[in-house]
């Protein structure tokens, strides 16, 4: 399938759907929006996922199948400064694809164009109506359920997930992938976006997934959102962490960060307190523990530096660690923290 | 306002939001409809709340403002066999206020008849369509806001709620009141119902009540949900605790109980350790202190048992604890752990 992914003013950095379309799904990207960015590559940014042009608006785009809304700014709502560049792709006959919290299916405007082009809108964060609470039964599947957690919003938690993924794929382990959120609902055309259930039925949405999957493989990886010390988000992060009922943890971070971003008077409590949380919190209702880390290092300059920093983040943590973007090479494999280790430590 | 209040079959046991009417709110109760027990008394079975009598239906219930669903079955669904009672108060121009996960704005029938009668339906379940994910700034508000946790769900959060609110203004203390669920909403005839909002605006929609009130008293009191270990409902009270930026803590269980109820087995956690957890968790978004325990001791047979019970519940929390219900009056005021002393740690 042949896509262009909207991502006006955010590509890369504040792109994380766009870059996890780019790097993990199996859609041809012809073109990624982005006006500030227009003639540039994807390449120029990015140089080890799959290349596109960049420009400034659909008019500069080839035909494609699907046009794929790749930012989802806090709070999910459409800017209306991308109006025409929807509007341009159903009216080319373009499905279109979304994970914003504004469902683009019930924009009028672009209900009646996807009618009269036969186009679909497909809203990735609109969850199935059958929904319920959780039983507190997702510990009776057969695979082991290992989840991703945060220090913060967008440290990298489903990059890891897909990174740590495929690196036990490749080491022959029989993996199963629950997302949570909508690249990674994107990615595996499957899944329930949990930040948009009922609050009541946060945990039983998660729990629904395990259920689904669980008895078809070894391992769940299960993509985690937010953090427990979210101002905003805990509570996903919460309902994920009791839903899933984890048997292992794999903290992720960002190498660097020292506030939740966008809440700079909430500071990042130190790596120790959010283990001890996190098992705490998640113990009462089946007992977990944190046994590896994820370090983003993208902020970084130098390997060694790098290196450094993921060896910190391991001993704060007491846990093998690694960056699994930067380090999940085989070259990596006999380092005492790396992917090795922490693959070693979750299977 | 007049009102009528429906609660057929499950008066009062079974009637939680009926009975929270009669006991707390500024209605004046008309009649309680209950084909069963028509002909009979509120004061037959509650002596301690306003009376009324009690009807087989509409039909009995003399001129009133409003016919309000005071019971919410499990599964929240609609009885047809209340529908001619609904019929008959539209039918005289009565509004409806509705607690039901069924919205009755939305059944045709009674949205006709609310046209033509020129009558309101209040879903009080149907969250605001405007909400959004939390800013953090709960904590900016003038008053200082006392959140009441619980170990479990049903343990008496809202009654351990409106009970020290009454007792702290009675102290002539000025206190708002924050209701999350459908009983305290109809009580304070305003609120957002916290359990049905999408997961990731849980904390932004306390936030929103917190701004709105929060600078015209010198307390809020905000009614808690569910409990931060539940299987299924954890999510929606971590919500509730980072979104409240909550100053104080009031930690609610019940007496005797040691498994989550429904969840038979997820064990009740010492409740030191709720403490911690709740102290924990809240502390990265906001610092917050349990600094009081309210004990349900519905199901312990004589007061001098009860006292103990309350007792040891202090000496867990390392706090001063009391159950409000029982002894909320002016004659436990020396004891050592009572309701003033509660009041005393809250105020």
């Amino acid at each position: 399938m042949q896509v262009a992914v909207l991502a006006h003013e955010k590509f890369p950095d504040s792109a994380k759907t766009a870059v996890g379309l780019l790097r993990y799904a199996d859609y041809e990207v012809e073109a990624v929006l982005d006006r500030e960015n227009a003639g540039k590559r994807v390449s120029d940014f990015l140089p080890d996922v799959q290349d596109a042009p960049i420009v400034a608006g659909m008019d500069d785009v080839p035909e494609v199948d699907a046009l794929i809304v790749g930012i989802a700014p806090i709070g999910g709502g459409f800017d209306e400064s991308w109006r025409s560049d929807v509007r341009t792709a159903l009216e080319r006959g373009a499905d279109l694809i979304s994970g914003l919290h504004y469902f683009l299916a019930e924009d009028e405007e672009f209900a009646d164009l996807a009618a009269e082009n036969d186009c679909d809108i497909w809203d990735v964060r609109k969850p199935p109506e059958d929904l319920t609470v959780a039983q507190g039964v997702a510990d009776e599947v057969e695979a082991e359920v290992v989840l991703t957690v945060g220090t913060d919003c967008s440290v990298g938690k489903m990059t890891a997930t897909m990174e740590l993924l495929e690196a036990a794929r490749d080491r022959g382990a029989d993996v199963g992938f629950v997302p949570t959120g909508q690249t990674g609902i994107m990615i595996e055309n499957w899944g329930t976006p949990i930040d948009r259930v009922v609050s009541d039925f946060t945990a039983g949405a998660v729990e629904e997934m395990i259920l689904e999957r669980g008895d078809d493989h070894d391992y769940l990886f299960v993509e985690g959102q937010g953090s427990i010390v979210h101002p905003a988000y805990s509570a996903v992060t919460c309902g994920i962490l009791h839903g899933s009922m984890a048997d292992k943890l794999v903290l992720c971070h960002e190498a660097g960060r020292d506030a939740i971003h966008g809440y700079e008077d909430t500071a990042i409590p130190p790596i120790s307190e959010y283990v001890d949380l996190y098992e705490d919190l998640g113990r009462p209702v089946h007992e977990t523990e944190v046994v590896a880390g994820a370090l983003n290092t993208k902020e970084v300059g130098d390997d060694a530096a790098a290196r450094d920093a993921v060896a910190t983040f391991a001993d704060e943590l007491d846990a093998p660690a690694t960056d699994p973007v930067r380090f999940g090479g085989a070259a990596e494999a006999d380092e005492p923290h790396g992917t090795d280790a922490v693959l070693e430590a979750i299977l």
